[in-house]
């Protein structure tokens, strides 16, 4: 499997990933090596990562913060400001965030913006890292109940995905990153589309082969348009409701919210409902899309009450513009067009209709 | 007056300012324009500047934060972004940073962070903010006690530089931003350097014109390196020291601190005796540079104790590196050395130097 690069960074993919970093390191030479993880990648991706790499000429810490979408705070981010400043780490200093969306997020932010910037590498450890979060240099934290309100975009200089750390996962962590995957299909091909609705899971190298084709489709749309001022918003089919809905359980009960796949493949059932009936995605499409979402991810109750609330989240969505809310919708399986605005009703039609699946 | 132009950003002066606002506004429609004050500037700039941009098509919400360094926090920055998610900030507003160094550095920081980035423009109404905290694209806040310790690089749209502001300042505050154009004189050339030295504040056109003559000159060296790889580190001169002694003062006393430039002009007296016994900078530039700067900002108690603690503070400086403290020097006037290391010996001989003055 073929590296992936743009103008600033390098995805490396699998047997390659440890020698690449070895020699980033023998290269840079950082003064410290500070390690990002969470409470499980600590303690199960950690020490196998460990073993991986030579650090016999640098100093390493490993920081922890906990697990989990509840955490990817300010509150966090101080402590691992004041942790860097505590053992001094200096310009040349390297962070690596070793862990899922949150740790790649946050760890991304956080280098980002100390001493206005320190390098640092992802290596991804969920499915929806892999395919997402740690690619592309969106960094961020959530504003109280607002998901990645702030943030910056800053590539790090290497991803380092290595499929492996996906059987220390639980199933439903899994699942839900393949949501990001199934999106990719929507946004971009008929025939990915048709590759990825039929994944076996069991089968880990067919999975590595569609992690790196699902990067691969991403990078060249981030490649095009970093700072996300047109076709870079496609890759946010589904997010547009599928985040407010993720906001919606998460401000509810934080211990019993959805996971960040579940959410948004709720939001692209609705979206694909109000492509359906504002732009020209057809019925039949509707329903494979439908009938694919559902099948894997089952149903969540969104009683009226859940709807109402849901609906006024929009109104903070990032790519809001005047006060309209803005959605990236499907002219046809792998057509996505951006910038579509709907009306509210159509909105909670889309609602019923996800109920009556 | 021309205005200054770098690959981001553009710098007006005086007469033209407001008309070239009104032109970006108009060009630029954003969804809402969001000013940020503080509690000076909100009384003495504020009521003027809306009396000369035109936003009869714009929405414009005021924000006032208190005055002073010490409160460029990220519970201050917390507090910005929570106004800007309440009324309802998208990626299409502009913020406008209408003050101090304080307040363009945090308006940076937080336009540069909210929704991963709003465009922004600074208005700087000190001498400090008009010659140096408002251009060149750093943004920040401090971490505890740790000036700048959090922030990014990211130049706004534009700098409106309108000297009559200062007519609104304390002489101290201006003096104090005097200081950076001192440094501007000490690291780019002897003329610019005696040019400067006899600046005569009663004079508002030739201080207009020094203010001009010193935004160009940094300018000149951030478009060269604005990530501040190598050149743009040549700005530090007397900041090393100089940011460790302010730190020193703000931890003992907030209320009184010394000024930003107040610190720095005594950074400048210690790492000119460091020049003159490391590199080649002459005794007579040593007593002149000296002479120039104990006459305009008097001298200040460094008993063992403070220098003790100042020194400490040294090891967090942003321009370190391997753990080694790095100094910019002079090896004469107008003629900078970078990553220059010193005994810690002689930084105290350079505390009893100044002492002794």
């Amino acid at each position: 499997m073929h590296s992936i690069e743009t103008n600033n960074s390098i995805v490396h993919f699998n047997q390659k990933v440890y020698n690449e970093l070895n020699n980033y390191l023998k290269k840079t030479q950082p003064s410290k090596v500070f390690i990002l993880t969470d409470t499980n990648t600590h303690h199960h991706c950690l020490p196998y990562f460990l073993t991986q790499i030579d650090y016999s000429d640098t100093l390493i810490e490993v920081m922890e913060m906990p697990y989990g979408e509840s955490h990817k705070t300010l509150e966090i981010c101080l402590g691992v400001w004041e942790a860097l400043s505590e053992y001094l780490a200096d310009r040349n200093s390297l962070m690596i965030n070793l862990g899922g969306g949150v740790v790649t997020d946050l760890g991304g932010f956080v280098a980002s913006t100390y001493l206005r910037g320190l390098s640092y590498i992802n290596v991804p450890t969920s499915l929806l890292a892999m395919v997402d979060a740690s690619v592309g240099g969106k960094t961020g934290i959530d504003l109280g109940h607002l998901k990645n309100h702030i943030g910056v975009i800053n590539e790090g200089s290497m991803v380092l995905i290595d499929a492996h750390y996906l059987k220390t996962l639980p199933e439903r962590e899994v699942i839900s990153g393949y949501a990001e995957i199934l999106k990719h299909g929507l946004i971009s091909s008929l025939d990915y589309w048709e590759t990825v609705k039929q994944i076996n899971f069991d089968n880990f190298e067919s999975l590595a082969d569609i992690i790196h084709q699902s990067v691969k489709i991403k990078q060249s749309i981030v490649s095009e348009d970093i700072n996300e001022a047109g076709l870079r918003k496609i890759l946010n089919f589904g997010h547009t409701l599928g985040h407010a809905v993720e906001s919606y359980f998460l401000n509810r009960d934080e211990d019993n919210a959805l996971l960040h796949g579940e959410a948004i493949a709720i939001g692209m059932i609705l979206e694909s409902f109000l492509s359906h009936h504002t732009v020209s995605l057809s019925e039949d499409a509707l329903y494979d899309i439908s009938n694919v979402l559902i099948s894997t991810y089952g149903k969540t109750s969104l009683p009226k009450a859940a709807q109402n609330e849901i609906v006024k989240l929009l109104i903070h969505d990032k790519k809001n513009s005047h006060g309209k809310i803005q959605f990236v919708l499907l002219q046809d399986i792998g057509q996505p067009i951006l910038d579509q605005t709907v009306s509210d009703p159509l909105i909670y039609d889309a609602f019923d209709y996800y109920n009556s699946l």
